[in-house]
């Protein structure tokens, strides 16, 4: 970390400042200029408020040099976080498909549906019990009785289950899950980070519709200060300027990512786009650029389509998809 | 609201459409040109799920007109909501003054800063015991003990309280607490909407770093369908492309929001830079753009700023401002 | 286009506007609810005004049916515009590589780099002349001599030029050049355009960094109305919060520019990231996406690499890059 | 500046990269820790590309502790700029009113209206003759004829005239015109601002949609560098992901290039909200941020208003709006 120092501080304060600074473990290099001086500091600084430092009179700014996650970063741990779920592995050079209805309506849908996509090859069955939704009026999922039919799904087909938690309350109901899932609207509810970091589930990570990777990580960082190492990162869409599309795939965010981090990176391409159409070329691309998995939305029922999302894809699509993204696969490792 | 269909769409999938929407008892005027066919939609469309209609075969797209929020609406509510908090009132041509620490620290802290900001003018103490923090290794706040400081500076100075919430779960502690107040992180937090709709008390709703106006209305609406009409929104600050500032204060959000709905509109300067030489050119440009109060940051001790955020003030250009703000005050009203 | 009036509104103005719509050529619906009276417009409103409507007292907001652009818009020509330069082609299935340097230094950095791409397959040679820096201190390329050594290189190895034109006065000089690009901050450069729409020479447009796709096809379609169709579309990246990449790579322009238009859609992976490392994954997601080419920077002298930019890379990586991509293009042809 | 170098850098790359740099004048102070070393520049780093630093093997990043720009900087020119136009100033503490239409129409319409804001207390004339549009389809102003004709009303009036240029080419036809305009999609248009840095004119620069405040400086550099420094900083709006106002009012500009730098600062509430009736609250929270003028689109003819953009307000209420202006301005100034 650099603090970069007003022109002419204050003695005192400037003492008080560097005692303060060894106090917490770091070793002070100053450089004095002519016109600034420049305190670098070595050490774990991990732990230090860069607000704090920052609101001090005689500092004119600070800028971090390490990275300040710890337990999600790739310097410390080289080697790729592989998640075991149920049968099947997620990260370390296999590519995840996570396949299911936006929401959870009944037992002959989901049951059905993770029949479908099972025999595509998707490993894992999503679906939404719990759904938050902009509005209050808005359908809000079939909630603990939709946990219930992901069990029945589970039982079935023998895929491992990935839904969504709202809220710390509903968690004793998640018994059963295999993989827990963070929205994007909650990757800041730090609340529900801690208590997911006291678990030990797998955790589906969604990256905030304004959130930069740091911020990201810095969540991840939260589940795993908890002693949770199993963090899966999904990419689900940026908010931009663009209204074409709901959200902005930010396809930068596979190869950043694994560069940053160990834990494995998923592709979220229904969210991201909206678009049913755009799902099969974003899935694509994703997989080009390296992605661990993909989680899409796919629903069954054509003739009832007011129940699915616009961004959904059906079975036979699904099943051509599938296909395409191994050979892409196969041609990205040569 | 407006549906724009395909092409030529299918007979009986456009009949089973309609039928539908009448069953949701709207009524259905069609528009019928030679390249596009469109249904206007008139009656209560705010129950509606704008993304089921969009997601049809036959949908081309769907336009709202009317706002989807009802209870936040002025259309329905002209008068402007006042919210009464202890002796005081928010709303209603009342300048509202929101003033104290960015953390509880100590009760020599809360009391002193609360004792100084009520000589200034202020008429409710700000103070976080719950802290969001983007990193797990930062100070998370004094939480249960920071509200009962908070009760103690109340007890002594008469002063109702503003403070956060962060999860459900810690509601039963806020009791003695005047104002509850929703972060930005915490703006989509459903489950703590719906929780707080359950309850009476004000919450101030503070808008989201990269959310709309209508999302902002669409969150008090989550509330007062609950039943608790006494909701503030809080504008503190978007986030933007400029790193200079923490966030780019949306002075915008004033005339617009208060046109929209009958809430009061209240304004986090402090936030909204990220920076003390920010905060009174903000709060000033607020006052004249018709804001219903600000809430503030000031810290009591520059010897110890490292307690404090490089958003605060000192008591005294708290002092100065206010007298500053009750100048603009006057000159806006004319 | 649906025109939405206020409540109530005023006979004599609404004549007006239906008789002045009426002279414009389009045939008014009026939809009359009872609480909202809707116009919709049939027929060709390319050519009205948008904000000039929304203007009149009487009109609550205006939204578009119909896309803005004509000539650009594959609604009224369905086929893949396909542009030849030199003895290549671009678009209709076609994958383009297009590669140099950053910047034109000298006669033997650019030959020296063109045979190299050239051998590894690039069609097309890039390289700055006039180059567009923030800094009014930064070098401002070789200008006029830039074109010289490009038109040597051109001669040396048959490969066509793509170079970036600043200014409407430069235009003479750029007799030799095969493909002229606008740059992103030109984007809206409207006096450019139309005089880009005058010449015949094959257009490499970039998107502006916070421009919609709408906004990017308005500025095609400048250049089209002048009667120039051979319009390159280039995704570049757009600014997002995000500063660990340079800008960020907006992959769903790929399948929607194509669905919207029939022109050609390159991807430059090198200004997109700013960063060498990030420009195999994008590069491998463009071509999976669907994109019908690249344009990277390919740097050659590591030993003097002060003069390239840091998101240029090395002959071995593009000559490597080119068969992955081959391999990519095949497996999504399937 | 400061170069943070790789762990274990080249021993002769780093030995070339310190002999280059100190070639530039500058000197290096290094810091050597565990795990980074820093080299801290000191000295005129103004020149320094940071891009091509950046592009270096051994260096991991680099951050600037000066500003980049140096003629636009407060830090080197403590004094308030003040430009003076015909009779008026702008900046030191003057607040300048500058209005008119939206586009120059006819004789009638640009005297009636200049006659009227002159009356209220407008200083200078503003009108748009040649008008940048995003459609080709739309109107683009009388151009030639435009600037005749507010040169008429410059002559009737004396008020002296602001008017935007697009392209090079047309200097020539400024000569009458006072404070010539950059709009904000030409702020990174950098032949133009080289072209204008050639003159002695006033520049009135717009900030680009989505462009920093250093972007902006920088561009504003670019024409000093030239020898005129008569620019004036305009704040228009930049684009957010709101889409109730056309862009977003950053109301922070206003005190944060005034610490920044000495050029004034104008803001612009007519473009930045895109709405009649957001125009006086904006204007009045500039004014009491603390802007030097105000640049306001004033219509005449509500009969006639189509040719009138949605953000023009009538000469009455421009009238009212310039009183409460100037109440606010005095309260400001206690």
């Amino acid at each position: 970390m650099i603090v970069l120092l007003k022109p002419n501080p204050d003695k005192a304060q400037l003492d008080s400042l560097i005692k303060w600074l060894e106090s917490k473990g770091v070793e002070i290099h100053p450089t004095v200029g002519t016109t600034q001086t420049i305190l670098g500091l070595v050490g774990d600084t991990s732990h230090l408020d860069i607000d704090l430092i920052s609101a001090l009179d005689i500092v004119a700014g600070v800028r971090r040099v390490q990275e300040p996650y710890k337990n999600a970063n790739r310097k410390f741990h080289p080697d790729d976080t592989v998640i075991k779920v149920g049968n099947t592995v997620i990260g370390g050079g296999n590519l995840t498909l996570i396949a299911g209805p936006c929401s959870v309506e009944s037992e002959e849908q989901i049951c059905a549906i993770a029949q479908k996509v099972k025999e595509s090859g998707a490993t894992l069955l999503r679906g939404g019990a719990f759904k938050p939704r902009t509005s209050p009026y808005s359908f809000q999922g079939l909630r603990d009785e939709g946990l219930k039919l992901l069990s029945v799904a589970k039982k079935l087909t023998g895929l491992p289950i990935v839904t969504e938690i709202m809220d710390i309350a509903h968690l004793d109901s998640f018994d059963d899950v295999d993989v827990i899932q963070v929205g994007a609207r909650n990757m800041q509810n730090f609340e529900l980070l801690k208590a997911l970091g006291n678990t030990r589930k797998p955790i589906l990570l969604k990256r905030g519709l304004s959130s930069t990777y740091e911020e990201l990580l810095m969540s991840a960082e939260y589940i795993m200060a908890g002693g949770n190492n199993n963090v899966i990162l999904c990419e689900r869409g940026i908010r931009s300027f663009e209204t074409y599309t709901r959200n902005t795939l930010d396809i930068s965010a596979i190869p950043v990512l694994k560069q940053l981090s160990h834990l494995p990176v998923i592709i979220d391409p229904s969210h991201a786009s909206g678009k049913s159409a755009l799902v099969a070329p974003l899935a694509c691309a994703a997989v080009a650029a390296g992605a661990d998995g993909l989680i899409i939305e796919v629903h069954n029922d054509p003739e009832h389509a007011l129940c699915d999302g616009p961004q959904s894809i059906r079975p036979e699509a699904f099943d051509a998809l599938v296909k395409k993204l191994g050979r892409i696969s196969s041609a990205v490792k040569g």
